[in-house]
């Protein structure tokens, strides 16, 4: 009972903390009819610098340490992305109600990663004073890909099955997909949710900074600018965050109540392989607690900003109400919120 | 004569601080025809994160002092609000070619608050080295509303008297009025107002701010992002609000004269008022000198952000281009260059 | 060949600082297809701060200067700008191919300065810890009207001597061209290109700072906001110009090759002549090393946002995506890069 005191606890003094409570904040605003808004160019820009500040920090910390020492977290954050997805077609997308295309989309957007989520982590392990590996930013594109490419092929699979034809890609991805056999197709499929992944304004601008941080010497710009401005514009971003989820609630309604269920309980199981995966990886190599937390809350969030976009343009056939609505009104406040958790469980498990 | 003498030295003082000399800069290009602007979008987020940082600091400071504390300065703000709206319904209101209802609106403005004069004042406060109680932008809200609810209390009852039939409300506000008794109504409509000024973009981020300050720790946040870029944001926001000073006054053109002198002698007589209110509270309650100030720059200050909004719900039939163009073209900028005189009367009058 | 060495290796080292690199990481973006981009109204309000920044630099310079040394530099500003736009008459504009209006357009857009190349030069001066008048940025309005007006004279001049007719301006100069003889109209142009140039967003930015930072005090906000936000939003500028240009290549696919040459050699060229005149004004009055510097940068780079809406005005006959391409695409990244060159020069010829 001690653990839950101490869970429960801790949990009380993050709510107080500027991340949660900003989330909260926001919450109440929307739930109160307030018509505060941030106009969406500033937060477009507001994250773009988020981004371009993980990228930057992670790669100026892999140039400073060994690049080999990323790869064993690089395969754990691969593995904990397919994982997630694979569990969500076992479970939500065999669900009465629930169509197999969009439960799979669900799953990889609870699979694939949010800069946000993964943002207000660090600062909230920087206030707690849990060390962890600076190059940790540079895992999200690693998990992320993955979730998205196996969400995507499974529901491709599926649907070539039921179908009994060669599968015919939709939106922007039709196009590229070649004519020959399916095995060549998915290779190709595969390539080009990499590029598209890649290519969204939200990885690119971690890519860029992770490139910039690695090859020249960011280093004065990095310290004197973007970590400054970071806690601050996270607390805006909170702010958004919470309005945003408590708006998109009411989309909720229209879907099967299943969903509601997915996006309160999923972050929690999914954080807990991620913390799994890491806890092997700190046994293995020494992977900090820290490291641990981060990589429980990379798989217990879900991709609001850069998923979206690619599942409409692979999936087009897929409800994205149910998704993204899943996603952004219930599982990235649940994930925000469960942060705490991950830091609390580490000092239990690794530094206790 | 030496009063007198003082007053305009501190003035031609304050002239070269950043505050006045980026409003007169915003004139002076807007005067000489320059094509430079803000972007609306982040005009927007400037003034947002202006309300942020003052309700934060208010809510701070309301935790760490007694809330109890607030109780004598803001039932002032109420009286304020309340008297600059009655004394505006008594002389411009009964003016000739003023209608009574577009008279009551622009006193409704003026009795209301302006945020950004409220954080000039706070900053040339700071520049003199004058203290002041950190709660005093928890005050805001009160005199805002009360002066917003007396204007369209007013004008309604003027309008019921006119037309010797029950109110008909009008815009937004007219869906929710009941069908029962004058009495009936106006309780409904007050609330009504109340609801719709605190769900305003602005006067929500206040509330916000507050309630984190109040009840979570944003201390860091706030020390280390909100308050160093308080002034910087506030010098931009003050060459804003002297370009649209100048380019709203071709606008008063075409209505009477008397908003003319209205707009220029009003922010100097309430001003008074708000000073004479504090000087009650100084000696009540020991209020500070520097409170005695910002209370005076309150109620000298008009509303340009969140009351024309509310104003044009509850009385659409009131001519927006004579109160929204009285205020902003003459009363905000006319506010803002009148702090350095209450900064020097506290300084005669209570420190000296 | 020492000399050819030095100049690469500090080429090479600049690379890695963070303007270059993050204007070649924008390159990369957009050559690897990336969504990534700047919101427009954030990318004004960046500009802006940036032009407000080094205005209120000059100005605070000047005020503790003698005023009057700013003269020779600033005669050395305009003999430059008016150099390089009759040097492209003399060139550029009578190859074949190339129209005589389009070729004194573009000689006219890289005769006016980019501010953000200046801002960058000042930034690696800094980097490099070599010191510069800090009243410098007030030459860039000199330089870039000169430049400017010189263009759009000769290139009405030929018009006149093609037509055998009176001028007959067109856009909105043409509503203040007088109807009496082209003396008299020339002096009205001059004077109408003048004042549309300081009314441009970008121009009067730069002489509201330079205005307010002389007249006025605002070193406190100077020191406290725009300095310190300068480095880093200058790197996310660069990053974006960076992949403007990028983006603009493809349009120079349409207009003769000899603009590519143009836009490749001519900001090494007019660099030089830069970099004479201020070794003239070093020899004469002690001009500073850092000071030649800048002068070579201002003269190398082309104007990428004040100058394209003045000539599209007084120029309507001339074709700007062959003027606006040269120099976005070309001109602006060439001139950034050569910015090291400057600085070895400067060290070998003044400081070594």
């Amino acid at each position: 009972m001690d653990v839950i005191w101490t869970i429960i606890s801790s949990f009380l003094e993050q709510l107080q903390k500027p991340t949660l409570s900003f989330l909260i904040a926001g919450m109440v605003l929307a739930a109160l009819g307030s018509k505060f808004e941030i106009p969406a160019p500033v937060y477009q820009f507001i994250v773009i610098l988020l981004l371009l500040k993980v990228g930057l920090g992670a790669g100026i910390a892999i140039r400073e340490a060994e690049p080999m020492t990323l790869i064993v977290p690089a395969l754990g954050a691969v593995v904990v992305g397919v994982l997630i997805v694979w569990l969500g077609g076992l479970t939500l997308a065999r669900l009465r109600g629930v169509s197999q295309v969009d439960g799979l989309a669900t799953a990889g957007l609870f699979g694939a990663v949010s800069a946000s989520t993964l943002a207000a982590g660090m600062v909230m392990l920087d206030d707690s004073g849990q060390e962890y590996e600076a190059y940790i930013g540079a895992l999200y594109p690693f998990m992320d890909i993955a979730a998205l490419v196996t969400a995507i092929l499974l529901a491709r699979l599926a649907a070539a099955r039921n179908s009994g034809l060669a599968v015919q890609g939709g939106g922007a991805l039709a196009l590229h997909a070649g004519q020959g056999g399916v095995a060549v197709e998915q290779g190709s499929l595969v390539r080009h949710i990499l590029v598209d992944t890649c290519r969204s304004p939200a990885i690119s601008a971690m890519l860029a900074g992770l490139a910039i941080g690695f090859l020249a010497r960011p280093d004065v710009v990095y310290h004197s600018f973007y970590e400054p401005l970071f806690r601050g514009l996270l607390s805006i971003l909170m702010m958004i965050m919470g309005m945003e989820a408590w708006s998109r609630l009411s989309a909720l309604r229209k879907v099967a109540h299943v969903y509601v269920f997915y996006g309160l309980t999923a972050p929690l199981i999914h954080g807990f392989i991620g913390f799994g995966v890491g806890m092997a990886a700190h046994h293995l190599t020494g992977f900090s607690a820290g490291g641990v937390v981060l990589l429980a809350v990379m798989a217990s969030s879900s991709s609001d900003i850069s998923g979206p976009p690619t599942l409409r343009a692979a999936l087009p056939e897929a409800n994205s109400s149910a998704y993204v609505g899943t996603s952004t009104a219930l599982g990235t406040p649940t994930a925000i919120l469960l942060i705490p958790l991950w830091i609390a469980l580490a000092e239990l498990v690794i530094s206790g």
